[in-house]
């Protein structure tokens, strides 16, 4: 296949958004070491090593690992001289090899048997010759993620040590510098108990970093691996933004840039883009991605106001249902072609990472779900409405009448009366995602009715979870569409508060708390 | 002890006589593969593996290795892309490992296992992560002496692999980018054949090569490592830059460094010096490379004419004397205090890294040999004689009647009557270092006297030889002071030679045709 032709207009307001970055210096707080720990969930406690000050003279072999205290994405800097054991200069480079680490994870074990099927060129680790000692300021060219930073000194010479002053990270976003204020439950929450308030101030905490870490020139997936702009990512890092650091900006940028590369010459969106050396298409292309742009540009017109943005993408967002439209049977069930994982190109169905997740009906809810959106945004710019054929009818037919007969045969074909619950496939497989995503679509026939649905989901043991906060977002989006807002904020502490428990100064990719070491790639060193 | 202080003004004039360097651009001529060879002296053949433009797609865990030709200091570039698998960009950092081969073995054999006591950072080897690709122009930061370069790929990902383009050497060298005149043997030798003529005209490229690739902002010792000035090394390199590059600045400026940083405050001169990241004192003093300063001047000033120069440095040239007057006995015997190697500091004696040298008849000669040139020095500045004391005879001398006293005795101590050579320590050990050096100092009574035991010397098969080109040196100056100038060049051809044959495009530190792995660091891969 054949990329399709860019949109150098699009790509030029995309590029004329870029935003500067704010740069934040700080300072480890202390030296750490690693202690296995059972008790710990990721196997690892610190235990505090000294003092910044307490740096002496370190030889082969020997390492310090800085804790930075948070996490944070930039770059590393330090002043690095010889201790020598004699009167004798320096006299041979030293070679470092220096670990970034965002958990403890990262710093207390090796990388070697690393065993993940994405590049291991992602490992935060690099290995460095610095030639003449002193070196004031040796700034690291690339940038990192981190809370902790291992420095572990393969060679000196028999002449010298070296010791480490001022180590320094600059971190960069292009979010504000400024958080906006904890939460005070004033408007919510006042059925929380203390504790719960507690965990959630934390979780909230622990989100806006993972917000300010991903902002850079785009809403990237995640700072450490692989820092790219995906539709699935950018959808809830900009809602989530539009409620906190109030960006609109970047989100525009990010827009434009989709609509800038389009996957093919019809105008099929990428799943991703990539932004350098200069911004190329991504070579692959998701369906729930692609009709999710819709919902993401309704977002941002609502948020922002900006309908100039609206009416420029506006086509592309609503044309993208016509790719899929033949993926429904005349009976309006939604078949998923069959497709290895690793083929990339289109076609690519994501929902969740979890492998055995049936994903049949969740991406018949997400049509729905995103057509509705489609035709909320042509009403709000004043737009026709957009025309489809589904293959249940020879001719073409307005959004309002397309979203009906796919609700009607959803719930035909998904809602499992006996049970009270939307299934999905030939196995009737009862997962969160299938109810979560009809209750988002609407497909319920009353609101009680979803309620039920999603809390049969949400407490059968056996019913298919997620194995990312992408999906466990949409559970709790969908708790609160259905008026269960409790049900999701107890989610949120179980699930977020289970990944602080854990460790984690940003939120994970992936995460399984019964399964903590599990990853969606084939390492917990991938779980960015 | 305490370093010397700086003499700033002279640092002043050596600063003020930094060469700019010349670059001078190359590709490489081919792609070679490694084939283990037991005819190869140092068990190495190179094998083409095609040409530039066949470098494909290259994945985890392949490498290639160029071939530039011949040896060169200085910086790498390169262009490289990724090649795709499918239509997906590459979506992954890369991660390289890049070895930079003076000899084949460097780039065929791993360097994991490297034993020398000196530091590993010195390996020539580095890992570096590219982010986006293509990435044009790519450039080391680090300079690398090399004829090979071999990159191994680490990780790409499953996306793509990668190709590499124009490929590019940007060779440095104070020395002027024009060679001299291959050997015509128009003034000399003519008693030559053919094939020693082909052979003296590669050793003289070989070593052309070697001094330019050594003539950075200092005279280095080696351009791989330590990239250092010392007096020993400095003293050949200038001779031989005199004849051939007519440098006569960088020497002066390597005079001048060493005259400003003292090794202590009475004037001790240090063996080396370092200049980056700013000149400073070496650490250590050598006995014989202080007194050869003397000589280092003597020569600047002939070659040159500057006699300002001799003036400024001459009281620091004729003062090294009388640090080491004290280890004669009173019968003018020469004693080396013991110490350990690894000592560092003052006390030094090198001659040459032969571990079972006996070295105290040679330290006795170099003495006389440069208190010759010190008086000669005097003369030709029109500068007194200087007085030193002895032990034995309270008085302080002139320089003549010093040399004349410790000729007499090197004769009584070190001569051998019956076997008509010079022998050194309390087991009359015979050296080729021993004789050359008495031969140097002007000790045997006549001129036949020299022939006969540095024929004797020479030919008796355990004699001690030398582990150096340093040492191997001063036996060919030691022929051709003697008259025995065929003898001289019979050496070169069959040492230096012998390096050729094994493949050197320069000449090493250390080389021993008959332990051709031996080092005197502990490892091959040291010898640079």
């Amino acid at each position: 296949m054949i990329p399709g032709a860019p949109n150098e207009h699009f790509i030029a307001i995309a590029e004329s958004l870029k935003p500067t970055l704010n740069t934040t210096k700080s300072s480890p707080l202390r030296l750490i070491k690693c202690i296995a720990d059972e008790n710990a969930i990721l196997g690892w406690a610190a235990e505090d090593a000294g003092k910044l000050d307490d740096i002496k003279s370190l030889r082969d072999g020997d390492e310090i690992i800085f804790d930075f205290g948070t996490h944070r994405a930039g770059f590393f800097e330090f002043d690095i001289d010889a201790v020598l054991t004699g009167v004798e200069p320096a006299d041979a480079p030293v070679r470092l090899k220096i670990v970034f680490g965002e958990v403890l994870n990262d710093v207390a074990e090796s990388f070697d048997d690393y065993k993940a099927w994405i590049s291991k060129s992602w490992l935060p680790e690099e290995i460095i010759n610095i030639d003449y000692l002193p070196a004031l300021k040796y700034r690291m060219s690339r940038r990192h993620a981190f809370r902790y930073i291992k420095i572990q000194v393969i060679s000196t010479s028999l002449r010298f040590g070296v010791t480490f002053n001022n180590p320094t990270a600059y971190a960069v976003s292009s979010a504000p510098t400024q958080d906006p204020s904890p939460l005070s439950f004033s408007k919510a929450g006042d059925w929380l108990s203390e504790e719960e308030k507690t965990k959630l101030r934390k979780i909230d905490e622990v989100s806006l970093r993972t917000l300010r870490n991903c902002m850079h020139t785009v809403y990237e997936d995640g700072p450490r691996r692989d820092m790219r702009l995906w539709i699935g990512d950018l959808r809830l890092q900009a809602l989530c933004s539009y409620a906190t650091f109030k960006d609109y900006n970047l989100a525009k940028r990010c827009l434009y840039l989709f609509a800038g590369l389009p996957f093919n010459d019809e105008g099929l969106l990428c799943a991703c883009v990539y932004e350098k050396p200069v911004p190329k298409f991504g070579g692959n292309s998701i369906v729930d991605y692609a009709m999710l742009f819709a919902v993401t540009l309704l977002d941002y017109v609502k948020a922002s106001g900006d309908l100039k943005c609206g009416e420029d993408l506006f086509p592309i967002a609503s044309k993208q249902f016509s790719f899929f439209a033949k993926n429904f049977t005349e009976d309006l069930r939604y078949i998923i072609p069959e497709r290895s994982m690793s083929d990339g190109g289109e076609g690519w169905h994501f929902i969740d990472w979890q492998p055995t997740l049936d994903k049949e009906s969740s991406e018949h809810a997400i049509m729905i779900y995103c057509l509705k959106a489609t035709q909320e945004l042509a009403e709000k710019l004043n737009l026709d409405t957009p025309l489809f054929i589904l293959p249940d009818s020879p001719s073409a037919a307005p959004l309002p009448d397309i979203v009906e007969r796919l609700i009607n045969a959803h719930r035909r074909h998904y809602f499992d009366p006996s049970r009270g619950v939307f299934v999905s496939g030939k196995d009737r497989q009862l997962s969160w995602a299938a109810n979560a995503w009809a209750v988002l679509a609407g497909v319920p026939e009353s609101k009680e009715a979803g309620a039920r649905a999603m809390q049969i989901a949400y407490e059968t043991k056996n019913a298919i979870t997620g194995m990312t906060p992408y999906l466990h977002h949409y559970l709790c989006e969908a708790f609160v569409a259905i008026g269960q807002e409790k049900f999701a904020v107890k989610h949120i502490i179980d699930y977020w508060g289970s990944m602080v428990d854990a460790g984690a100064e940003t939120f994970w990719e992936g995460w399984d708390p019964k399964q903590p070491r599990s990853s969606p790639y084939g390492d917990l060193h991938s779980n960015s």
